[in-house]
C-alpha cells in the first residue's frame, strides 16, 4: 500500500540523484527548492515593504510640513539602509540557490533562522530611526542594529555551509579545506565588518548608520562586479 | 461548445488519474496544488513577518534605552516562540504536500481553516507579550495562546485526514485502520500536549510559554531526525 | 532587428492559439496567467492576514482580561466573516482560472479592480467591528460592509464576462444567450443577495453581519457540493 | 570538483544563449526571471494592500458615522489613485518582462530600486490623505507625492534601458538610435508629465491629485488600446 502522505515523512520521491547506494541512513529527504524560494521571497518582500510603515505622517506641523518632513530624516536614512540591506540579502539568496535543485531539512531550518532575523529587521530599523539623534540611546539603537546584521551574517555563513555539506553528501564526499577557505573569504569578512560596526555604534550612531549604508553599497557594487 | 469557464465549475481537465470509471458522481474536481501552496506560503510568510510589527520601539527611556529594551523581553520571547511555531507549520505543510499533485475541495477548505488560525496567531502572541507578567491576565493570555495552538493542531489532523481520504479515493479504496493509527501516532500526541499546555497556562503563564517554546524546538529536532 | 522589449508592447510570442488569421487588429496581446495568479494570491493572502492586525490587545483590563476579551466579540465575528469571505473569493478565483492558460488586458484590468476592492475589505471590517454595537453608527457600518461586498460581487461578474468574451474571441465566436444565462444564474443571485444585505443593514447591524456570515457559509458548502 | 554553490558566484549554468564566444569578461551571470517576478509581485501586492491600512476607522462620530466617513474622502481619493498607480506599475512590469527569460545583475539592481520606490508609495499617500485640505501643507504633500511618482518613472526608464542593453549584448550589438528614440517616446513623456505634476502641486494639491488620477486612468486606457 503506497500512501504518499505517510510515505512523505520517511522517504522521498526525489532522492538525491547521486545517492543511490540504498543505505537508508544516508538518504536524506530532499525537497524541491521552489517552496523554499517562494516562502523566502514572501518574507523578504513583506519585511522590505513593512519598513515603509514606519515612515509616519508628521503628527503636527507648527512650522510647516516641509520642515516637519525634513526633521524626519533619520527615518528616511534608516529606511534606505535597511531596504538596501534586505535587497542585497535577496540578491545573495537568489544567487546562492540559483543552481540548487533540491534542499534537505538542515537547509530548510537554517533558512528559517535567516528569515527569522530578516523579518525582525524592521524593529531595529524603527529603533534607530527614533533614537538616532538621542545620544546614548542612539548608540545603543545602532548597536542593536549592528547585532541584528551580525546575526543575519552568521545565518548566511551557516546556510552556505549547510548547502555545501548537502551537495558534498550528494557527491559522496566531505567538505574539503578549499571549500572552507572559500567560505571564510566570501562571508567571514562580513562577520568581522559587522562586529566592527557594533563597536563603531558605541562611538557614534551616525557613523554606524553611515557604515551600514556604505557596506550595503559596497556589497551592491561587489555583486555587480562579479 | 467547450467553454472552460462554465466547464470549470462542473468537471475537470485534471481528473484523478486512477479514477477513470466514468461515474460522474465519483469524479471530484481536482485542483493543481501550486496555488494552494502559493496562497499558503503567502499567508504563512505574512503572519510570520507581521509578528515583528509588535516589537515596538519603547515610548520613553527614562532609565536608558538598554533597560527599556530589556524590559520588553516578553515581546522577544513571544516573537521567538511564535516564529518557530509558524516556521514548523510551514515545514510540516511543505512535507505534507510534497508528494501530492492535485487536491480536491475538502482539502482546499480545511487548508483555509488552518490558514485562518495561522493568520490569527499574531493576536494571542501580542496578548501574551503584553500580559505575560500580569498574574491572572497573563495566565488567561497563555490559555488563549494554547487554545490557538490546539485549534491549529486540530486543523492539521483534519487536513491530514482529508488528504489521506482524497488519496484513498483516487486509488478506489477506503481509509484503513493502519492509516488511522498513523494519524493518531503522528498528530494525536500534539492534541494531547497542547491541551496540557492550556492547563499549564492556569498554573503559570511563564511555564506555558516555555512549554510552547520547548514543543516547537522538540518538533524542529524531531523533523530533523526523520 | 528583433527586440523583445519593444516588441512586447505590440505583439506577442504567445498569441491565442486559435487566432491565427493574421489580422493584427484582432490579435490581442495575451499574458501567461501565472503572474495574474501570483499577484492575486499575494493580495488575497495579505488582505486576509492584515484582518488580524485589528484584533487588538485590550488597552486596560479593570475587570479581568477574560471579560475584556469577551467584550471584543464583534472583532472576532467581523474577522471570522471577512476571513471566510476572502477565503471564498480565493476559491472562486482559483476555480475560475483553473482551466485558463492565457489572459488578455481587459481580464488583467478587471482583476485589478477586484483586487482593489478585496484589499479594501479590512477597512469596512474594522468599521463594523468598532461600531457594531453603537446603534445608528453600527447600521451605517454594516451598510458600508454590504456595499463593499456588492462591489466585489460586481467585479466578479465583470471578470466572468471578460474571461468568457476572451475565450469566445479565441474561438472566433460571440458570447451566446446560454452563456449570458449561466452568468445570471451563477453570479446574479449574489448581486441580489448583497443588495438585500445592504437593506438589512439599516434594520439591524447584527442581522446584517449574521447574513454575511450565513452567505459565506452557504457559498462554502455550495462550492463543496459542486 | 564541481561545487554549484562556489560556482554560482562566478559562472552560470544558464549563460545567455547567444553569447558563446568564450570570453569570460563578456559572459554575464544570468538569472531565471521567475524569482525577480515573484519578489516584485510580492512587493507590489503588499504595497497595494498596505494602502488600505491608512483607511482608518473614525475615532469619534459626534455628528454620525456617515458624516465622519464622508469627511475622510481625501483618504479614499488617495487610496484609489495610489492603488491605480501601483496596479499600472504591475501591468507595465508584467508586459516588460513577458518575453524575457533571463536577467542579468544590473536589471536585478534597478528592479530593486524600482521596488524601493514602490514600497515607499504608502508614505506620500498617507501624507496626501492627511494634509490635502490644509493649504500650504497640502501643496507640499502633493509635491512629495509627485516627486515619488517621478522617481518611480525614472526607475522605469532605467529598467527599460538595462533590459534593452542586456538583450542587445546577448545579440552582440549595441543599443541603436531607433531604440533610444523608442525609450524617449514611450517613457520620456511620463518624466515630463510627472515633473509638471510637481509644479501643479504648488498651485493646488487638489488639482495635482486629480492630475495623478487622470494620468493613471489615461495609462490604463492607453494600455488597453495597444
Amino acid at each position: 500500500m503506497a500512501d504518499p502522505v505517510v510515505r512523505s515523512a520517511g522517504s522521498g520521491t526525489h532522492p538525491p540523484p547521486d545517492d543511490a547506494d540504498g543505505r537508508p541512513s544516508r538518504r536524506a529527504v530532499m525537497f524541491e527548492k521552489n517552496r523554499l524560494e517562494a516562502f523566502s521571497d514572501g518574507v523578504l518582500a513583506i519585511a522590505v515593504t513593512l519598513l515603509a510603515l514606519d515612515l509616519h505622517s508628521p503628527a503636527a506641523v507648527p512650522r510647516g510640513l516641509a520642515r516637519a518632513l525634513g526633521a524626519q530624516w533619520p527615518s528616511y536614512a534608516a529606511y534606505a539602509v535597511s531596504f538596501l540591506v534586505i535587497g542585497i540579502i535577496w540578491l545573495n539568496h537568489h544567487a546562492m540557490f540559483r543552481d540548487v535543485r533540491t534542499v534537505d531539512r538542515p537547509v530548510l531550518f537554517i533558512n528559517l533562522a535567516l528569515l527569522g532575523v530578516v523579518s525582525a529587521i524592521p524593529f531595529p530599523t524603527r529603533l534607530l530611526a527614533e533614537y538616532l539623534r538621542e545620544g546614548e540611546a542612539g548608540r545603543i539603537a545602532a548597536a542593536v542594529y549592528g547585532a541584528t546584521m551580525l546575526a543575519m551574517s552568521i545565518c548566511f555563513v551557516l546556510l552556505w555551509i549547510a548547502l555545501a555539506r548537502q551537495q558534498a553528501r550528494q557527491m559522496h564526499r566531505r567538505l574539503d579545506a578549499r571549500q572552507a577557505f572559500a567560505v571564510i573569504r566570501r562571508f567571514g569578512l562580513g562577520l568581522v565588518v559587522y562586529t566592527v560596526a557594533i563597536g563603531v555604534a558605541f562611538i557614534s550612531a551616525y557613523l554606524a548608520l553611515a557604515l551600514h549604508g556604505a557596506l550595503a553599497l559596497y556589497y551592491s557594487f561587489d555583486q555587480l562586479r562579479t
